[in-house]
């Protein structure tokens, strides 16, 4: 048992904080100013972003295997969460962000040569952006056999019919491919009636109608969150990823680093909440004290280092599990971060959010919008009670 | 000891109940619509509203004394309650809307007869809109002693420099007036600095510049909460509202009464949740079963009303020491219902979101604005943290 | 809708007060002192004070009607409440101490004129002790469905056999009667099966068989909590109350009153609490200050006051509601007062203890054998949860 | 990065786990009825199972060095986990309990030859007990300059004067000796006023007055905690543990490793009470089904795995950072799982307790006196509140 990062990891943290440094961080007003006026376009700046990432190294990391750095998900998680500090730019500008980065996922393990020739390349160089439309709006979909979207065989082709909402980053018209999840087999067993396919964005029949608030918020910058329906969109048959019946698979499969990134990004924003908290607490003078010196902004302060310790732990722990257990060894940890890393970065948020006043929850500081990106995450892939009545379930079973 | 309303508060929430019903919630949708495209104004569908709730005798429900409908505070609670479950449109449809409540309260015991004829009259009639413009963004302001906003006097004139935020329903065009806390004696005791002026939107000077955000939310059609420039502003030295240094006790005066609205309107808030809740918790089906069979579910709904419950008498019991022993003697009452309100109905709020999935926080239901609204109230005249403490020294006293 | 108590209410808290400065409070070490020394008896100080209490006429407060004081539920609740500050001794040295209290109430609505000669007569006396044989060792007794005891009719004798534990006072020899409740009639519908039957203690196959322990304490001091064991017992067949089958009505309706004297006298533990954290904090300094003036401990006087007054109220609205709708109309607030006050008034008691140090879990202090009965009561009468998922079944009904 | 334990550590895990099945948990039962009848002595039956656990290797595990095991924290850890799966016996059949741990390595640490062989030699020999006496019941010993007992030198002796409480083994007549705490530099700077001391139990003046209650258990079986007098005690000059002044250092290097211990023993305990929990959950049934199915409960258990994984991970990294950096470089992690680990096992002990009914808060399951345990801990060594505080001024520290 050891807790040091081994040398590349070190290597690669240190040449990303660099980054962060000398262009991430400078670059946040400019950015804001950018994304106020871009529509629901990414500001331009993050182009020059990308080159400088790309010139560093710090390029695709995410991605295990030849297509991408290689690193394993341990090696990884800490640079995610380096990431999370600034987590509108530093994931898009190292090519690291999601959705992309599961589909790129998806892509290389699953894609056919001609799918990852089409979609994968461009998405691997960051020229496009791409969504994953799993969500409904008219069922709950944390039960994926819930699923109303139907991809019927017609000939040569497959016709798709749905809709969905919450699909991040359709908003932008940069996002040129959808992996859209549906049913081919309704009457396959549960868990493999569906399918994943590829739909390009220009094909006729599907309509991004509106973006989708968050709290306010339509995360305009990277992409929002689009409603799309789909009407008789037809696309080869080709376009289908893997075999038909196989959606269920390649979701389960795609679920778990998705994990490990989100997690790891939260604790980046939750470390970089205390930052601003602590900040705050000593700058900030009420009652003829700074308010640092105050007995419940102290608890605060004590309260989120703990949790963020032993959060962080369990994140790096289910990331060595997938890497030497693989996902199915895993599976309780992945739930037990997907339930406790957003409420725990959530309540920290919060604090700082209090510590701040008025402030707080205005434009003037991030912790509202990172509030409201922690809050629907307990939301997202599912809301926590799904997954820990799964945990319960597989705990009771040790002693059935 | 009865626990029953008497007979006028029945009648007025009966009659209430069905202005709303027949007016106020079918409204809504048209609302949401108008206010979409209104930028800073209010919806126009307001004035009919307003029109008819004059002729069913629901008009200034709040003001006690001759000048409104001369209710008590224990009287005017449940009617705030009601109001509460379509809060962006009741209170403004009954002219009890904040901020003029409060100001039209202090105009109504404080103000001078010229004072009452040029600003109250055109309020109590629903004809402008009115802002309070206390808040500073330099300082903890929740500690009075720290607002730094000046009035100076210079001849017949008052010359008013400073900066102020969140200064609610300033960004609305017909906001024609500002009641601006200051600082008229610096060197007086700590509590006899401060004085209340009327500066009138049109003064040069006042520089009304941006709408502040509320985690993404600007609340355009209420008018927005501004951030407000106040340069070498000059009014005659007859705005003085009161008399000079008479500011800190016309603000503690203003808060009693404000507080029961806004408690009231969070619990009709909660009511409107707790309904919402229920209702997707029956409709929506997910491994099997409606979710409203799911004991965590259940739980939610059952801490929801009994924590409501708990509530709502705290409240109504405010508002009766209020009215019978007067602001000072429901000092603690005052300051519990300030603590205990916004924490309890945001609760609920973030549970019902969670029954409703990704939609729960998006713009397809009230909640997620709702639960925006009451998080700002755990920062609101002043801090949580601060009111608990004064509390906490109140009932150490008893045992010095 | 008035918060003042009446005037028999004022006189009779008047009274009572007095009775606990003059008598109750100066006894307690006194009767630490005999409790130790008495085992399973009573400490024979609380006979004196009885004979006081009676003379005072603060004697059966607690009893309806004409066997009693004849006070309403809303009139005795603030009683009970005084009551709890001493809950040792009070509650017993005005006879109204549980369970004899809801024996007494059995007896005197459901009792034959036998009966009630012979067993409800020296129990309004306070000449002899009672017991209530409800729960069971091996069902979950929150389900009536499940008592398993069986109550067989044989000729002019019912035969008992059957396991109950926690049967509060039958440790006291003086304890002469229980009351059992088993089944008579197994094929019944399930709220017909039950019935209750007086069984004297001295009756042969009556085993008393020891105490149950409740966080270490025994509670010898009102007789422990005992496990019983009846085997082949029989008693004359008029010891059935009421009829055959009636067991479930007169649970139910023996429970309302109950709940709110539990919950009152909660209510005065939590107040006692308070005192004791407040002059704790104040007269012991740590790193160089009072601990009354560190933030969390304020944090922790504030809340304990906003809970107990939000508290008290419902537990004063369901007595009221009792008195005017009576119990099916205040089935959801008898469930809200079951479910919060114990939780509410644990989480109290366990800051007392927070800051009386190592001092607070031990036997200098009261803090920590009143904590371990309020724990208790998150589980006598069926645990929380059971009560709140019916709490809910009934609020979701509202909009099926 | 690297989670698997190594050879060393998964060897003695193995052999401690067969020790626990053939021969503690059977004991248990034993224990518990010689426990009942053994006054403040240990249950007799410990002889043998010391005999036992020594012939098998199983010794003083905890001690790092020559003198004991030679394991590091990181290694030892996981093995104290283990042993508090039966807290009463194991630590005790390994000489692995504390106070003993804690006193033979300040001896083992600071002691001289003479105090090594006198005292060191027969506790790691398992032939006596010890106790170490340092709160105070008239001051808030978590500031340790608060400690009154005075230590004064008169010639070869010193004189020993002042009251202790909660020294825990004491009662037991097998206690043979004490390291006390005191004064003997007044004048000094505050964190060199203090010194240790050795007292042998039969000291004239040593007075082991009574033992304290935790929520009315005694913990007699291993010998309580006693309150002590110290009258006028005398001891030779050369029973000074170091040297005059070093008291704070040697408290200080004591806390560390003990630290480790309790945490991972009350993560042992809370681990027995998950499965206790689950095993109860799907024997029980209420309603038609067994309580395992019921959402809260599942939600209850998903909890307590989360919460477990993550607090073990802690405390092992916290083990790992002392043996690599040492205890000052591990300063915040130990504060931070002295802070986190007691409540988080209160509350999964509690839910245990609520799944067990009113069973589990009486002697028939060991949950309740499991729970006054870690409740205990929340206050032991300083309460939770004084720790957070120092955690938050080192993470301020931080951003001055």
């Amino acid at each position: 048992m050891d807790f040091a990062f081994d040398t590349v990891t070190e290597d690669l943290r240190e040449r990303l904080l660099r980054f962060m440094d000398e262009c991430v961080h400078p670059a946040e007003p400019a950015f804001e100013e950018q994304a106020a006026a871009a529509g629901w376009s990414p500001p331009p700046l993050l182009d020059d972003l990308k080159d400088e990432a790309r010139k560093r190294g710090l390029w695709n990391l995410f991605l295990p295997g030849a297509h991408g750095a290689g690193l394993t998900n341990l090696q990884y998680a800490p640079l995610a969460e380096i990431m999370g500090r600034s987590p509108s730019i530093a994931p898009t500008a190292t090519n690291c962000a999601a959705p992309d980065t599961g589909n790129m996922e998806v892509l290389s393990m699953f894609g056919s040569e001609w799918q990852r020739e089409e979609w994968l390349r461009p998405l691997l160089d960051g020229e496009i952006r791409s969504a994953f439309a799993m969500t409904e709006p008219d069922v709950a979909s944390s039960d994926a056999t819930n699923i109303a979207t139907s991809i019927v065989r017609d000939g040569g082709e497959y016709v798709i019919n749905g809709r969905k909402w919450f699909i991040s980053g359709a908003m932008n018209p940069n996002c040129k491919i959808f992996i859209v999840m549906g049913k081919t087999n309704p009457d396959a067993p549960k868990r493999r009636q569906q399918s994943m396919i590829l739909v390009p964005r220009d094909t006729p029949g599907l309509h991004v109608k509106r973006g989708m608030h968050v709290f306010g918020y339509t995360d305009a910058d990277h992409g929002g969150h689009a409603e799309v329906i789909f009407e008789d969109v037809r696309v080869p048959a080709d376009n289908l990823i893997g075999e038909e019946g196989g959606g269920f698979a390649i979701a389960q499969a795609r679920l778990g680093p998705g994990r490990i990134h989100h997690c790891m990004r939260l604790i980046g924003m939750a470390e970089r909440a205390v930052e601003l908290m602590c900040e705050r607490a000593l700058a900030r003078t009420a009652f003829g004290k700074p308010i640092a010196r105050q007995g419940v902004v102290q608890d605060w302060i004590a309260e989120s280092r703990i949790r963020i310790e032993q959060l962080r732990l369990l994140v790096l722990k289910t990331a060595w599990l997938m890497d030497t257990v693989g996902n199915q060894g895993a599976h309780t940890e992945i739930q037990a971060i997907k339930i406790s890393t957003p409420v725990t970065v959530e309540w920290i948020l919060d604090k700082a959010i209090q510590v701040h006043g008025a402030g707080g929850v205005s434009q003037d500081f991030p912790l509202a919008a990172l509030w409201a990106g922690a809050r629907s995450l307990r939301l997202a892939d599912g809301p926590d009670e799904v997954h820990k009545r799964s945990l319960a379930y597989r705990e009771l079973k040790r002693f059935m």
